[in-house]
């Protein structure tokens, strides 16, 4: 049986999925999804994931979606090896990470998005232009998160806390797309954020996500 | 020590912790901020939610932020009393749960949210009356949510399998604002959607969320 995920080497959920079963040194099956021919939205992958998104997950008979939620499944299956993500036992630790976790996909997720889709994608699928004042506004808004992390990461080396984890891993698809946009200065700016999003993007996990497109 | 909770009896937010304390049967005191002074943007609050936001909680040494990191924690932490929400032992069914917990924070409520604020708080802070064409968009997009729900709870009797979960639960807020405006139709005009509403909505854990008010 074993593990096969759906997905699509280039979509930022698919590489956040990557991203964890690499860091898990997780034995696994790659399967591209034809997006460009629909087959995201075909009954057979509806039965992956009933949104009709990639990624999606197969171990076994168990078959889930949702990126986050597929990277924490993949942490608490492979408790034993590659990085330790799960600290059922360290309360302290634990409450250091979940806030985090909850923060990139309510908080910065949504902003850091739509950024993206304006500057990469919008004109990479032929979709006109950025919109300058749209633009503006995402910036100052990711600009008052990014505040805080620049604080938290004054006081520890990862949002995670002293050690790399799930919230620093799933922000890392993102953080790559604004890197290489011109918003990438409001990371800039920040010397704790930009140190962080150096050292997480060095990450080889990071370097073989990058390696399957 | 013990736990506290630090919130408003009528935040959303605040409400998702506060249930899920009800439902784990956990001893803990809550703590009213003074929002309308600024108290969750002094200093001190910042110290326990650097995004001056309620909730906050404090467990001890331990402290916390964001409505379902809370639950999460709490869950873990009484894992031996009250209603099961965490399975660790049971792939199976966590691998039913983890994917709607996701749903519930990334899909639903960032439109959920919005359809509330222009309904019920716009009006109530006197900020303007609802925009019609906003509200149309948003609940033509809640829709699409709400389809795939109908259908997965025509598979259970809950989002999260055949037990009421966390990903039910922190619905449970804003479902309860949604039913008490106009959008209330969309949740009616779904059967399975309509029942489960009512289903989470009679938890006596809720009923004390209420109570609290
Ligand atoms: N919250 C989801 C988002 C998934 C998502 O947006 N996937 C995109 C590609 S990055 C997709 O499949 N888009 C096609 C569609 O929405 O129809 C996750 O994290 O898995
Ligand atoms: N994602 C956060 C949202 C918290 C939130 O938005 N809280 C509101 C009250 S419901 C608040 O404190 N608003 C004041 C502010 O944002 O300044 C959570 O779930 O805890």
């Amino acid at each position: 049986m074993g593990i096969k995920l759906y997905g699509v080497a280039m979509s930022t959920a698919t590489q956040r999925a990557l991203a964890c079963l690499y860091e898990k040194e997780a034995d696994f099956e790659f399967v591209t999804v034809d997006m460009k021919s629909g087959e995201h939205k075909n009954e057979l992958f509806l039965k992956k994931n009933p949104f009709g998104q990639v990624p999606a997950m197969e171990d076994g008979e168990i078959t889930l979606f949702e990126s986050r939620a597929i990277s924490q499944f993949v942490a608490h299956t492979f408790m034993a090896q590659g990085t330790q993500f799960i600290f059922p036992q360290d309360k302290k630790k634990m409450s250091g990470i979940a806030p985090w976790m909850e923060v990139e996909s309510t908080k910065f997720d949504p902003i850091a998005s739509k950024l993206v889709y304006e500057c990469m994608y919008k004109p990479m699928f032929g979709r006109g232009t950025p919109d300058e004042a749209v633009v503006a506004q995402l910036e100052e808004d990711l600009c008052k998160v990014l505040d805080v992390y620049e604080a938290r990461l004054g006081e520890c080396a990862y949002l995670s806390g002293d050690d790399f984890g799930l919230p620093d891993l799933h922000h890392l698809p993102t953080i790559n797309c604004i890197m290489k946009i011109d918003s990438k200065k409001i990371i800039e700016a920040r010397p704790n954020v930009s140190k962080w999003a150096a050292t997480i993007l060095a990450r080889p996990s990071w370097t073989k996500v990058l390696a399957q497109n």
